[in-house]
């Protein structure tokens, strides 16, 4: 387990802790009906079933059946439908027949989640020691990870379904208008990336390490959808000189000409949201971007994206606070007043897609077993995006945090903030 | 409409035939839970509650909008999402995201097809001219076709959980032994093709029509999964020279070694049946194969398949019965005994490819409006099949009835029997 | 071999007959540069070499290497590169990396035609049996066919070159106008339908057997270009009703909205034809239509396509005689005065696309060996095609012949003649 | 023109240079017949005959056209034909079509070469200005990287003849044995990444600049066949856990036991050589492998790849000595005796795959005209070779060239050194 090679810290675990995380995720999917829950509508998304069943997996398997002697499995069937990519562990199902899983029921699944938190409960109650206790940290910020996909796969889903269903009720329209865009500069020198030993991080925000950092400038907000939608009607989807070539090839391929989510309805600007169909609001972050589309847009603007070690830079000195899962609004919005020389929405709103391609830390160590397989074989082909973004849990991000995603990707909440050499 | 064309017989509906064939949908999509009836296995099949709402949107459509003055449909999107092909209508839904429909409900779905039932019940009792009288035999009939289809995707769906589920508990295993196959003569001549005016009867089916008919012999009986067995034992699936080009390179692509449902596990044959994994039956007729597999073992056995004409003219001389859905068995079963110089298992059991593909018969014109859409359209690159099987209806068949699928499709319980030049 | 069953002919075959089907080959690819020669522009076509190899090969093996004892292969390698699709004969190189082979060179191949031709001609010359005699009456069958997909294969490969290379020098334009379409009235009842054994059949034209034959009415000579642009102006391409649902998914997704070498540049139409892109000649007859296309314009003008034996039926009375790869024009021509009540460009110009599919007549036998691949393996899927065209050898055509493509293949000169019921 | 930016160096241009590397490419093309040099083998390579006429195109486009006053082109058509990716320029022909081009001949484009030369020559004996003479410089770095793409591109279209034709005449066979791999250490600290302005460079590699390096240790020599053969008796394919996810699946979709140009024939292992298939000497740097298979094969040796840095800091001690196409071999040889604490073959034999995506440096400003597309917009995706290998012109290269392709690539000479932490 890579927690032992590099964390020392000490850590407690309350059983509260332990069933907040897990009742947050329930709570995520109380409204869904069983038949919303059970369809998968991309290859790249799983059915809000598996990711009740998946996360819980991971505890029966990496703290139970690891922990207890003689486990007996709850149902040997779900060691492997609800296993991932964890080839250590066992031959998987295959991601894309995820949504074909009519059985077990939604209700079973349930179940399965209530007889595996009891035990781990008790396990808890009972005190464990470090390693453990390490795990089921770890199993907690897995599960968080998953709220964040449940919604982006719920809203994926529900958007291929012509009568638009709403996952909430809409909130009242935001009325505050986006400040106009202004650079905040920073100065270079030996700075540091990464995650120390205080408190938990994933492998991947690991070790620590000095770095050396030119000069640059960083956008005071995200863009906006008025400033994305200018470049749209600058020709920006139609100008090959702005994009990157694989940029050129998928926006053809895929005949892309606006973000992910964005109807033309009768010349009227509408994006689909977690609360159904809505007007689009012009001042809100663009959000449902590919990195493709945040590297055109920011050429087209004269700026480019930042690097990891920018955006981590600029973030470290603020708090992490903004619009998360918490407000209930699960969209982006207008950013507020702004803090004099300080950017805002650097946490919240919308993950920031960077230009650093997601690569190991130096002296990053790919650890051994299955827990080893959590971060490190994705290390290829993906980008970095920071900060979290309005489905995300505030407690699940620092400002360390390394999400991913493939380039091509739109379905998470990817959003755009410029940056320019100083 | 096709019915005015060349029907002129007198209809009359009783209430009770209406109710009990739409009942009959309902009943066997009864203990299938809302998940189950929600999901799309693959591009060819259609989700329960899709076919429970299309079936209804056909009455709503064709009947209730066209009769009723200012008829308000019961939800305007149902127009659109449950609409299979008709273009004529409008807009259809692409079929490969009928699954990705987890709204409307199920629940609502039950509540449309009460709603529809009421109004064309009591337009039934209030009295209908012929046209619309015709038209609701029609969607009957089309009904019944859906309830073998649901019945087909149902099964095709739970084959790929890993899980087998059931949709029926198994019956008793059969210790009949298929009887020896032998071959029945029948003389040429010129003789009728094709269903003429008595009773119901498609399009497709007409009209009857003289044709002239070589010498030929049929098989006694269809092939069994001894039979098949044998041949695949014998190299059949990699031995080019019994195998259509379009068939080779089918198979190939993949990578097909038996039929669809057989699975070996440890050294023993097993297939998936709507009463889960069950070990193969050596004297059941085999199915579930392509055309391409029917025409290869064929090639194989010395023998060739039947064509329209002879299976029609054998079949003419037999009361339509046999294992239908009405056994409860929902699977092909060994041949009883035989009577003699008559073909066995005719109807029923398996629907039995010919080497006809599907034309239209001299003289069909294909009608001009929306019902038109209804057979012609698919008169190309499809092959006939003949005699229904193990889980159609038994009234919705006729020795002129013709079936079509693509050669390459299995999912239909297609099966073999064989005929020689005489 | 086929021959043997159905064929009782005595054969001559004087050399001279032998030579000029090999030497008309060699003309055709005279003045195509190797690099012409060597290059596949999609997977259904060959390239020139290959076609020049592929047919020695066919006496290599079929000739030489089954007559002559000892006989040692001209190249080893070519057997393996220069087989088609004859299973029997050993492992055939993938068909789309038919272009891949730069060596050997055409040179090469060259060499290896005149090797073989010499050691035919001392073999025809030394006396043959029948049997022989017959296969090298096949093989110039064989070279015939594939003389027209060398000019079809080499059109569309330069129909890729965006400077339209032209094969020939182009001909003076045509003033001819289309006479006005009628159509030609025949009775029905009992005929027959096949080629008998007085000349040369393949094995798909036998055997000749009766048939039952309805009334019906044939146009007097194929669409035009103007009446097809009149489908086109008219909405054809729009309006589903008029298509096959096959035909309809197919134009949707490769976006056909003309015939394949149709290009309208600055509002006019051009046709790239085997003498580099002309102006559409509005009354010469349309071409490269897949059978969708054929059926769809049919529908649209109230009519349908011919049946085989109606196309028979009506060909029969005829000369085989028009605009064959004889005239040098390698295009379709306006018809030219019509002889009274008989339809004009029966034969020649283009091959009509009948509405059968092509299947086996009754009785026919797919022989054992390798010969046997030559037909019968490719009977699904493909519909007939009847008369010739302008770019097919004039002796190599009777009113039996069976040509036969795919519904959606477009590279051959398809073209339309309609039909009615009478 | 991003020359003007970063680049204040006095170029000067002898005749004989341009000469010089416009006389290699005629040579590397030389024993090529026309057959060979105009087919294309897969989307991701060009035909020689595209290679010849691109490079002339750009001579054409970017000095003749610019700087000639009424510039008439020597072929209108080529200014589209030949065009690659220049999207400032106009429309280009799609990349998989080049093979389509059976005209222009072959002679043509050598007469449009000369055409050209004469022209060029001609200008630079007139005297030139500094910004010609850079473009000029660029003209000819760009056509010695087709240079090298012209040999990878022959070998891999040689290597799908089933023939196995040979580009060269084989080389004696190589006796010398591999040395043990051991590991040279370096010291950790600021070190300068990238080109400085004295000789020329692209502008990806530029601007120099410092960055911090921790300590590290580097294989004494690139891995061997021998090595890489023990990986896959050991079962690499076929071990998850040592592959990135996307390269475990990149191996499963294609099939790859080995790497691209590996034969197991009677139980001996072949490669194919642009001499021809050669028994594997297993004393040679492993080739032809993809970035997936480099990093898994360091991961199975518990070892990573080097990172730029890394692989730069070590080789700026070194001379651009070794291996390239020059020796003529066209192969990689094994390593000779190895300087005491020098790491061999660090230059020529194979490119060696770094764990570093191909990014730009800090301060590299994407140029806003035509040659600036020439390297940031292929910033995506690509993973960075250094060093050159044995078809590498050596006056091409430097210890700071980075070469980058796609982590699935293998038909460049890919190869592996090993690196850990120090």
């Amino acid at each position: 387990m890579e927690v032992t090679a590099t964390d020392d810290r000490t850590v407690t675990l309350p059983t509260a802790r332990f069933q907040a995380v897990r009742a947050q995720t329930d709570a995520l999917a109380k409204d869904l009906s069983s038949e919303d829950a059970c369809v998968q509508s991309m290859d790249d998304t799983s059915p809000t079933k598996w990711h009740l069943a998946h996360t819980t997996w991971f505890f029966e398997t990496f703290v139970l059946a690891a922990l207890v002697k003689n486990y007996a499995p709850f149902d040997p069937n779900y060691c492997f439908l609800f296993n991932s990519y964890y080839h250590t562990i066992g031959e998987h199902f295959a991601r894309p027949h995820r949504g074909l899983l009519t059985r077990p029921s939604l209700a079973a699944i349930r179940d399965y989640r209530a007889h595996i938190d009891n035990q781990i409960v008790r396990l808890i109650e009972s005190g464990l020691d470090q390693t453990i206790t390490r795990l089921i940290e770890l199993g907690l910020h897995h599960e968080q990870q998953h709220q964040e996909l449940m919604l982006m796969d719920i809203k994926h889903l529900f958007s291929c379904n012509p009568t638009y269903p709403a996952y909430i009720q809409p909130a009242e329209v935001s009325v505050r208008e986006a400040p106009r865009l202004s650079y905040r500069e920073y100065d270079g020198g030996t700075v540091p990336l990464g995650a120390d030993a205080i408190g938990f991080s994933f492998d991947n925000e690991r070790p620590r390490h000095e770095t050396l950092l030119q000069s640059f400038a960083l956008a005071s907000r995200p863009a906006t959808n008025q400033e994305y939608l200018d470049f749209i009607r600058d020709g920006g989807y139609n100008a090959p000189l702005v994009w990157l070539a694989d940029g050129w090839t998928t926006i053809q391929k895929n005949n892309w000409r606006t973000p992910l989510y964005w109807r033309e309805i009768d010349g009227n600007w509408f994006e689909f949201t977690l609360a159904g169909l809505r007007p689009l609001d012009l001042d809100a972050p663009v959000t449902h971007v590919s990195y493709y589309e945040a590297d055109a847009y920011a050429r087209w603007a004269n700026a480019r994206l930042a690097t990891e070690v920018e955006w981590e830079t600029a973030a470290s000195e603020l708090f992490v606070e903004g619009n998360f899962v918490e407000t209930g609004r699960l969209h982006p919005q207008p950013s507020g007043t702004v803090a004099a020389q300080l950017p805002s929405q650097m946490f919240g709103d919308v993950w920031e897609w960077t230009m650093s391609p997601y690569t190991p830390y130096p002296g990053f160590l790919i650890p051994p077993n299955a827990i080893g397989e959590y971060n490190g074989k994705f290390m290829s082909g993906q980008m970095v995006l920071r900060g979290g973004c309005c489905i995300s849990p505030v407690n699940h991000l620092r400002s360390t945090y390394r999400n991913f995603f493939y380039p091509h990707n739109r379905w998470q909440f990817g959003g755009i903030r410029l940056a320019r050499n100083a």
